[in-house]
C-alpha cells in the first residue's frame, strides 16, 4: 500500500470516475522523508483517452518518475485522475506533457518526468518523454526500461 | 491519435503512395507546448524500400526521435512520406540520414535524431545513427533499445 | 545456399520483381531425398503487400512449412513471388491461404502449412493458421515459435 | 487491411463507439475460402470494461481463434463491439465466455476459443480459456503465448 | 474486477488476515455459464509460509486452473485464504496439494489443477504439480508458462 | 557463503523472525578489503509487509549496493531485519528508504543505494529509489536490471 | 522449507560433502499425499563432476521429476548426495542416467525423469533426457523449460 | 566431458580437419546403458559449408537428437565431421538430411532426429527438420527451442 | 543493399573466398554525407577463422561501428575480407583489433570500434573491445547490445 | 583460440586442478597490441568454492574485464587457477576482490574490472563489483550485462 494518509481526501472512500481531469482531484500527502532527496515511480500500465478527431479509444502506458519535495503524490487519487481521461480527447504528445504537467504544479517536485509509451495507430506508434528540468545531484534515475515497439516477427 | 490538426493537410482525405519521396508531402502542425523541452518517438517497422543496383526489396525498422520547437511532425504525412519509399531506389546509409534530414528541414526541431535498422544482406546487416547536434539541456531521451541483429542459434 | 538446381529457371539471371502474382513464376527443384519425409520451413519477414480498400500497405512475417515428395520449393522464386505482391491489393485472411495453395499446387507437397502474422491494423493484429491435411506420421513438425502481438508496456 | 467486404455496413463510415456490447452491431462476411479449414487469430490488447461492483476500470488482453465456416468475422465491426465494453459493468469470467458466444452466434464458426488475460486486481489476476467444442481434423492452431503474470523482480 | 456476487460473503468488508489456513473462509459464487466448460486460472504471485522446521519464511508462486461447475471460486476470499498461511508452518510438497484439495473441495469444480514454483533454498527449488484428474474433453487449458529456475550467470 | 564472521552475533544460533524492525538486531562484521572501494549488492526477492491503512500483505522485491567502509553488512542479520517487516505496517515509499537509512547507519558505507519494487496495488506499482549521495570515485556500479511492471498480454 | 521430517537422517546436523556418490547417503521421507498423484520438481543448477579421462571440471544444469509413490525424495540428502559428484569422475550420458537410477531405485516412485544440461565442451554440449516409463494417468508434467545453447550474437 | 571411450579411435590424438565429409571418420562407443532408453543431445551452433553454387560460406546451428541402441556418438569425432563441411559445397536441405543420415547408419540408434537452423541468404532463412521414424514409447524429448528467424525491429 | 557504388571493384562479379586476409581487398566507397557526423553499423555473425596453435576452427559474431570522413566501407568486399579468415589462424585478441585497424587504415574514419564476441573455447569465452579514439562530438553511438555468456540453465 | 604464446607454461601439458588459489599457477603472455588500448573480457559461468563456515559448495558467474598493458592473461592458467578454488573455503565479497587483485598483480592492467555474480544462499544473492581505478581514456567498456536474481515467477 502506498502514502494514503492526511490529504488523502478520497481514500476510504468509493469514488466514481471523474467525469474529465479537469474535474479530477489530485491529492498530495506529506513527505515522510522530506529531508532526504529520492525517486518515486509509478507504472501505469491502464491507460485509455479518446481521439479527438474520430473519437475512437486511444490506450498507453504510462510511467512517472519524481523527486518529492515537501509532498508525495497521493496513488489513489492519481489513480482516479488517469481514469478521467476514459472518456475524454486528448492528443498523444498534448497529454502525456499535460499529466505531467499538473502532477508537477501540485506536488512541487524537486524533479519529475513522465514517459507516455502509446498503442501503434497506423502502424507507428508515439512515444513522448518530458522532464520539469534537471535532476537534483547524487539522486539515482534508473531507466524506465519499457519495450519499443517491434511490430511483428 | 497523435497531433492531427491545421496544418495536416491530407487529415480526413484518402491519400494514395505518393510516387517517389520527392513528391510526398510532409506536413507539420503547432507543438501545443512550445515552451517546453520534450522528446517525441516515431517507431516504424514498416519500412521498404528497393535496392539502386539489383531493384530487390529492401526493409527496415526506423525510429525518429526529436525535440519539437515551433512544430510537430503530422504523423499521417510522415506514414505517406515513408510509403513513398516503396518503389523507390536508396542506399542504406544514405536513405537512413536522408530521411533525418527532410524532416528536420521541414520542422525545424531543437534536436532530431534518427535509427535505421536494416534487415540483413549479405549475412551482414547495415545499422545507421544520425543526430542533428547536440541535445538541449536537460532533455530526456532514452535508448531507442533495438534488438541488435543475432543470426541464428 | 538453399536447394537451386536444374529447375530453377531464374536462377543466376538479375530478374526484376513481378508485376503480380499471377505474372510471377515460382519454381520447383528436384527433392534430393525424395524417399525420405523431411521437414522445410522458409521464414519470410519482409513481406508486404496493398490494403484493397485503401491501397494502403500492409505488412507480414509469414512462415511457411513442408514435407516435400518429389519436389522442392526453389528459394529465389518463392522470393521473386513474395515480391510480386508489392503492388497487389490482398486481404490478410484470403491472401495468406492462397499463398499457401499456390505453393501446395506447383510441389504438390506430401504435407503444407502457412501461417501469415500481420502487422496491426485498428489496434487488432490478424494472423492466419491453413494447413493440407495431416502431417504424414513420424514426420517432426516444430512450432513457428513467432512471438504474439503485445501492444505496449 | 483485413477482410472488409459486403456485409462490413460500418466500413467506410466514422462510427462512434455504441453505448453498450447490447446495441453493438458485429457484422460478419463472406469466406473467401469456404471451402477449406483453416485458424484466423484477432489479438486485442486493447480492451477495457468498468467493474460491476466498484464502477472502476477493468483491463484486458483479448486473443480470438476461431475455424471460420461460411463467415469471417468483420474487423471493424470487431473493433466496434469490443469498445462498446468501455462504460460497460462486466465480470472478468462472464464476460470473456459471453464475448466468445456473442461472436459465434453471428459466424457460425466451425470451431473458436477465446483467452481473455485480465490485468491483476489484489495481487492476482484471472485468466479465462474458452472454447466452443472439438478443433475439427487437421486444422492446426498454435498457443496463444500470452506471457503468465509475474509480480515484480 | 473478478466474480464477486451473492456468496461471497466477506466482499464489501474490510477483513483482516486470517489466523490459520483453518480459520480462513473460502467462499464460492454461483457460476454465471454452468452449462459451458471453461478455465479458470488465478495467477498468485504473493504467498508466503513458514517453514515447520526452522521458523523462517518460505515464499511462492502459485497458479491455480479450474473448469467450474455449479460454482466458482470467489477471488476475495482465495485473497485472505493465501494469506492465512502467512504466520503457518508448511512443507512444499504437502501445502501445495493441499491448497489444491481445499479449493476443490468447496467448488467441486469438475477439474481443477495447482503449480507451486517456490522460491530456492539450499539452491535447489521445488516445484509442485497436482490436478484432480482427467481434462474434461474439449476444454482448452494451456501451459501455465512459469519461467524455470536458472540459478545465475 | 557471505561474509560471516566476528560480529556476526547471530549466526549459527537458530534465531526466530524479530517481532519487529525495531527490536531486529542487524550486524556488521570487518571489513576485509577495507582499503579497497567495491560494490556489494544484495537482491531480496522476498520481502513482505503489511498495509498500514489496510492490514493486508504488501510484497517487494529489494536491490541494496553499497561501497563498505570499515564495514561490511552480515547477511544472516538482514536476511532476520528483512523478516521483521512480515507483521509490521510499512508504506512503500518510507519503508524502502527506512531500510536503505537504517543500514547506512549501522555500516557507514561510502555509498549505499536502495531499489524498492513493490507490486502493484490498484494497477499502479511504486517503485522507489534512494542513495546516500555522491558515488565515490573509480567505483563501478552497474544497474540494478529489474525488469519494469508491465500489466499483461 | 521442502520435505524434511522423520526418515531425514541427516536432517539438522552440520554433515560434510561426502566423498564419492557410493558413500553419499540419499534419504527418503514419507509422502503425506500418498493416496494422491502428484508431481515434485528439484531443480539444481549448482552440479559439478570431474572429466574421468582429463580430471577437469564439467558443470550441469540438473532438473529431477517425479510423482512419489509411499516415499519423497529428502532435500537435504539430495543436496549432499549431488555435492558427492565434486570430485568424482563421470562421463555426461552416464551420469546423468546414473542419477535417476539411483534417485529411483530408492524412493520407487509411480514416475521420474532426469533432465542433464552440460555446459559446452569443444563447442557441442551435451542434454540428456531419462524417464522411468509411462507417466500415471492423470497426472500433469510440464516442460522443464532450460533454454537451448546458443553460442554467441 | 562426453563419451570418449573405447572405440574412440581419435581421442587424444591432434586431428587436423578432415578433407571433406567422405573422408572423416565419425567414431561410436559402447553405450553404458544398452538396456534403458534415453535421450543424447548435441547442440552444435559452429558449423559452416560453402554454397555450391557461389562458393561462398553458409552457416548453421545443428541440433541432433538421439536414443541410443549398442553405441553412443562419440563427441569428439562429431566435432571433426562437422568440421569437414568448412570447404565443402552442400545445399540446406540436402546436407542436414545427410548428416543425420550418416550418423544414423553408424550407431544404428533407436530414433534420430536432426534440426538444421541456416543462417537467412536473401532475407529468407531456411530451417530442416528430419527424424527417422517413430519415437520409442516412453522416451522423453523435448523441444530443441531454437528461436525462430526474426528480421530486425 | 549498402552502398555499392564506385570504388566497389568487386561488386557485380563472381568473387570466391580470398585466400587469407593479406590477399583480400577491401574496397571504399565515397560517403555520401561527408559534411555529416553519423555512425554506420555492421553486425556479422557468421566469422569462423582458425585456432594457430591446434588448428581447429573458431567462431565470433563481430560488430562494427564507424564514424565515415571521406569514405564509406563497402558492405561486399567487408564480406570477403571477413570470409578470408576461413582457413587463417588467428587469435582472439589479436584478431579482433587487426581487423580493426585494417579497416580503419583503409577509410580513415573519425571513429570506429569493433566488438568481437568469441564461442566459449575451455568454457571462457573471450569478448574483445577496441575503439580508434574519441568519439566526436555530438555524434551517436547506441551500445552494441550483444548478449553476454551464459553457460547453461 | 585465445591468446596462448610464450609465456603460456602450462600450455600444451595435461595440467591437474591446483591444490589451492596459492599452488595454481597463473601466466601471462606479451600482448600483441601493446600500443593500443582495449579490453579483453573473460567470462567463466563455471565457478564454483567450498563456505568456510559450513564446508558446502558455493557458486559464482564471473566477469573479467582488463586493458591489456605489456601482458595478456594466458586462458588456460586461467581456467586453471579458477579450478583451484574448488575445494578452498572463501567468503563472497572477499574472494571476488581477491581473485581481481591477484589477475592485476601479475598483469598489471592499465585497468582491470571484475563482477562476481554468486548463487542464492537463505534467499538473498551477492553480487560483488571491484575495479582498479579509473578507466583509460578513450577506451570502450560495455556493461557485463549478467542478469539480476529474480527469485521465482
Ligand atoms: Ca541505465
Ligand atoms: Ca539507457
Ligand atoms: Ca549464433
Ligand atoms: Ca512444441
Ligand atoms: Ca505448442
Ligand atoms: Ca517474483
Ligand atoms: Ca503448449
Ligand atoms: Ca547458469
Ligand atoms: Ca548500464
Ligand atoms: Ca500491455
Ligand atoms: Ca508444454
Ligand atoms: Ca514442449
Ligand atoms: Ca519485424
Ligand atoms: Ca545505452
Ligand atoms: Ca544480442
Ligand atoms: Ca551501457
Amino acid at each position: 500500500m502506498a502514502a494514503e494518509k492526511p490529504g488523502a481526501t478520497q481514500l476510504g472512500k468509493q469514488v466514481g470516475i471523474p467525469d474529465s481531469p479537469e474535474t479530477a482531484q489530485l491529492d498530495r500527502v506529506a513527505n515522510p522523508h522530506a529531508d532526504t532527496d529520492y525517486v518515486a515511480r509509478f507504472t501505469a500500465p491502464e491507460f485509455t483517452s479518446l481521439c479527438p478527431v474520430t473519437g475512437q479509444p486511444d490506450f498507453a502506458h504510462l510511467v512517472i518518475d519524481y523527486v518529492p519535495g515537501a509532498w508525495l503524490l497521493e496513488s489513489k487519487s492519481l489513480k482516479l485522475y488517469l481514469a478521467s481521461f476514459r472518456n475524454h480527447g486528448a492528443f498523444h504528445e498534448d497529454c502525456t506533457v499535460a499529466i505531467g504537467k499538473r502532477i508537477a504544479s501540485l506536488i512541487e517536485p524537486k524533479f519529475l518526468r513522465i514517459g507516455g509509451y502509446w498503442y501503434p495507430r497506423g502502424g507507428i506508434p508515439i512515444d513522448v518523454f518530458w522532464q520539469t528540468g534537471t535532476l537534483p545531484k547524487d539522486v539515482w534515475l534508473p531507466d524506465q526500461g519499457v519495450q519499443p515497439y517491434r511490430g511483428r516477427g
